[in-house]
């Protein structure tokens, strides 16, 4: 059944081999400790009263660990409702994940700021390598099924670059905030996958569509992920905060999103479906994109009611496009989202740039006294006016849209290239292309590999 | 398939918009930042010398998190082992706790002390109402597989307000330890949910016996429940004790709690069974015995030792309970009980609030010393004595008994009204009702649906 | 179907009961809490000024959590992968390891030095008695679908002692370091268990062999226990550190090295399959590998560059090892390693020796400064050196490989005593003869419980 087009015996052995051993040169050169990570800066200083409580790991290494169940259990589980396909979701989510967070230490590093000329990493550099790895994974979310792992590596190496550019652009030249990612992680990712998949746009994928769907376990499976993603969101969206009041409030903010946006996934999905059924997909997805629509905002005085209320529309208009957006966007602009990441992360995306904006253009001393700065950041230079602030928020916006369908449109005519080993039309959404597959029970394990539905029914007979 | 009598293409989707709609006008009216939450107040007196560290956050976020995971993996996966209501059991849990949670920060604020006029909220809140959660969630587990999702959300609207008055009771007015919710939440949720489901008694349940078991794989999900409810119950008892000592001692006490029970319950579900042979249901529920029955005398000087044999006691009379007295239950007092609540939070809650009694009426200040008010509060009053302590403990296990079955009766008949699209007899414990089910495996979908065995039976032949 | 000789109604609750009263009353005589959990010690000198965040919990917990999740969720569900061996593989992991920490804490007190006669605990001893079980649930592994769970428990007596006798040595004799166990943990465990194996062969296996095997949902399921394992081991490699930059320094390490070890083993295990397709078995344990080998030396100054090295080739070394050496050791050896612990903690835990030798011998004061003490200890004796430190570290591999050896011969021995309620070799792998077992799916029930392929052939015919 192994289409020789498609064994990856040679190819990805030596992509990730290659890709390693790179990656292992330029950590060897350019990467150092940090100050809270380096024996001798740590304890330079020490004395009997040195604060060992004072060191970043005691501040963030909880949130690292909830960020980095998220990136691994909670996309890689989360992509394991299609029937076939559970091996590749959580194991290729695992490979370029792995792969992506320490090309991001690299392109992050050389962006944000080198010092000497040397990358400083601690468990800030973990998060945020973490962060963008989880847009890499929101874009493979709309080519599931369709990209061999070989594809999938060559799409992280560009769009982790082009999300360090990104980033830099919206964070250090255009003073942006966008701590939980609406703009960066979310938006980018979206679109950048939306326009990857559009490229590879396959018309006759309809003779894998038996496989594009899901069975009861797979499901449950998808559910851990679904759930472990709500639950951590709040520790994403607070993850690189400022200490204290901003850390805590941004995850509470998110908490209450979340909760509002359960809701109306819920109230939503029963209401389109005729007979008032509840669809797993859309309580899947959908209940995650309050988490979203808060990513840039959450920070700031959105309080608990304005945090609800964002929450409340995100769930609204993610299940919506679930229902009436999506067939359109393939039907119409052929544009083939497995996972529907436009209606998780694209629009709730936009929708969370936008609150941002409008939030931080509400933004006062009054409100925030002395703690605007540690917000705000830039405040102290009196140049800082609250609607500039928010015109340059909106400017964020269209600079990661603008940024992520260009990236995705260059990647997916790269990706176009065929010598990458991508699955031919018959057999998409297949593990049995990239795993050794054993059967679903004992003595029927040739059945299951490769059958159609008809075969199946043949074999019944 | 469906029951006309069951859709809940309106009442469902109404339902949940307006009590969202209700939530956020509140929380708009009532809610405010708390001191730790509020950049304003933070940030107030803030030099280069104040620490962030001192934040609530600090000390209590990652408790909040394992017990967040709790509440929506440990109780929603715990409930999948019914056979065809996997989604039903994660999905609702999912969909009530995201409304229990905001509705009882509501709810406690008001109890709790308003700070002129409003309800502050931060990371103590956020844990309250998720142990709030807990306690409807334990009763979701006697109704499970019987109610219609309209009828859970009722019954959190009446449970989650009858939870923050006993609350209120026991904590202000009685000034008693309950760290860990022996009472407020297990014995509190158990009663409650054993009336309710007493009230909905369904004389021809057995029209669905054969959905009301596991299988296989749905098994293996339920232990992912269990087992993180056993790793995380230390947090869950500590979360909201003191700093320091009480918080380290009660998680410590926890740990050695649920070992021993996990011995016990091992033992006599292999006791029990005529074969030898160990029964999962034991397993998952009866092992997480020990750490209910600590949650009162946790953050006291119960020691290792005490812990082990309230951990010991609870799993044994946990695994007889679900041997001998569930079958009982259900013939002689007609409470039909589909997770064994009664086993699992009744019994050991009532064992952790004697326990609890007995050891703070053992308190002294040759035990405790300078400690003692961190754990017993009152103390410098000069009125508090060890003996009227242990009174007052004992008082408020009678108390929350009598609220919880009152409580469990009102509300079980207002669920009983033929408005909330219950499901019929025939259909209990069937995700059918409610869901879009994909079948188990390709081309076979349809089987699966609401096939009884006799049908699968008449198929196969 | 139960064979006589394997019930256990009555050895099972026995053994439990009687390991259980024994270990409550050895923690009554013997147990009391440390400065940190008493608290009329840590409120002693109590002011407004006392300082609750320098509580070592603190400092622990977090990682004591990812710890715990490690051995009870991470262990448990890796072993999942066997397609009738789940309830077993997830109950006796479950069941082992709350008998293994309860009696770690007595050994690991023992040996660690009492107090006046007592053994203090808090959340060190708590993390130290999860490290201890960890190897125990590893020689687990080797065993895994050929043992009873008294035979286990048996195993976990023995191993725990001589655990802690052989910690004892390399920690407080040689003073070697290894906070993650590379020696104490992983060398150890692993070939104590292949002794114990060795002991334990079974000439007749292969009569079980068409049920050492998974299938596709049990594969999901060990991925599961992978992925957890995966992220929380640089919270396991840091655990017991000295607070600060060792701590923070050890984590980062960790999780360059995972990385870097998943792409070797992605890239390896396509390469030597002939289709170029991947194997869940090199997923699911491969890329765990570099974690084992850096538990000596990642709170040295390793480097990511050196972290990714070691990581690389754990990798590699442990996928080869799947591959070719396994079927060796069976054949040739006679070892029947169910779960390939060789490869996963046998040489990859050696690696990390090495490694944690050859980066001690290579430290200076000038790469620590004022650091070199808190990581090495001894310095200020004045009679350290690197080249002496790194020859104890290479002492304490020999030391634990004759003990682990000599440990599990005698173990093995032990466990071959025909009491125990061993499993036929035609039930081995087969979670039937211990639990009640429910079918896979309506009205099928019957058909699986027992059945070997030859006869559901038959009965499909």
């Amino acid at each position: 059944m192994a289409d020789s087009s498609t064994s990856m015996r040679l190819r990805l052995p030596l992509l990730c081999i290659i890709l390693e051993v790179i990656l292992i040169i330029l950590f060897g050169a350019l990467v150092e400790y940090d100050h809270d990570t380096d024996p001798k800066l740590w304890n330079k200083n020490r004395t009997s009263a040195t604060n060992d409580y004072e060191n970043e790991f005691y501040y963030r290494y909880p949130s690292f660990q909830d960020v980095h169940v998220m990136i691994f259990v909670g996309f890689g589980f989360l992509m394991t409702f299609l029937q076939r396909y559970g091996f590749s979701s959580v194991g290729f989510n695992f490979l370029i994940a792995a792969f992506s967070l320490q090309w991001a230490t690299l392109m992050q590093g050389f962006f944000h700021g080198m010092h000497n000329g040397k990358i400083h990493v601690g468990v800030e550099s973990m998060i945020n390598a973490d962060f963008c790895t989880g847009a890499v994974l929101i874009s493979f979310g709309a080519v599931l099924g369709k990209t061999s792992p070989v594809q999938l590596l060559v799409m992280a190496i560009f769009e982790v670059t082009l999300f360090a550019v990104n980033e830099f652009i919206l964070l250090s030249i255009l003073g942006a905030n966008d701590a939980g990612g609406s703009m960066t992680i979310h938006t980018f990712g979206a679109y950048f996958g939306l326009m990857v998949t559009r490229v590879l746009y396959r018309p006759n994928l309809s003779k894998s569509q038996h496989r594009n769907s899901s069975v009861y376990h797979s499901d449950l499976f998808a559910m851990i992920g679904t759930i472990y993603l709500w639950m951590f969101w709040p520790s994403f969206n607070s993850a690189i905060t400022q200490h204290g009041d901003p850390q805590h409030r941004t995850a509470m903010n998110t908490y209450y999103s979340l909760a509002a946006c359960t809701l109306s996934t819920f109230a939503f999905s029963a209401l389109v479906n005729p007979e008032g059924k509840l669809d797993m997909v859309h309580i899947q997805n959908a209940a995650l994109a309050g988490g979203v629509a808060v990513g840039t905002a959450g920070e700031m005085m959105l309080t608990p009611f304005g945090s609800m209320i964002v929450g409340f529309i995100a769930g609204t208009i993610s299940v919506l496009g679930y229902k009436y957006l999506t067939p359109v966007l393939e039907s119409k602009l052929k544009i083939q989202d497995t996972c529907g990441i436009h209606n998780l992360h694209g629009m709730p995306g936009i929708l969370g740039a936008v609150v941002g904006a409008v939030t931080a253009a509400l933004a006062s001393p009054e409100v925030y006294g002395n703690g605007l700065q540690r917000v705000f950041g830039d405040v102290e230079t009196g140049q800082w006016k609250p609607e500039s602030k928010g015109g340059f928020q909106a400017i964020s916006l269209a600079v990661t849209l603008g940024m992520a369908l260009f990236g995705g449109l260059v990647t997916g005519f790269i990706l176009k290239l065929p010598i990458y080993g991508a699955p031919p039309d018959t057999h998409c959404f297949e593990d049995g292309l990239y795993w050794e597959v054993p059967g679903e029970e004992e003595g029927h394990s040739e059945l299951h590999e490769v059958a159609t539905p008809n075969e199946v029914e043949k074999l019944n007979s």
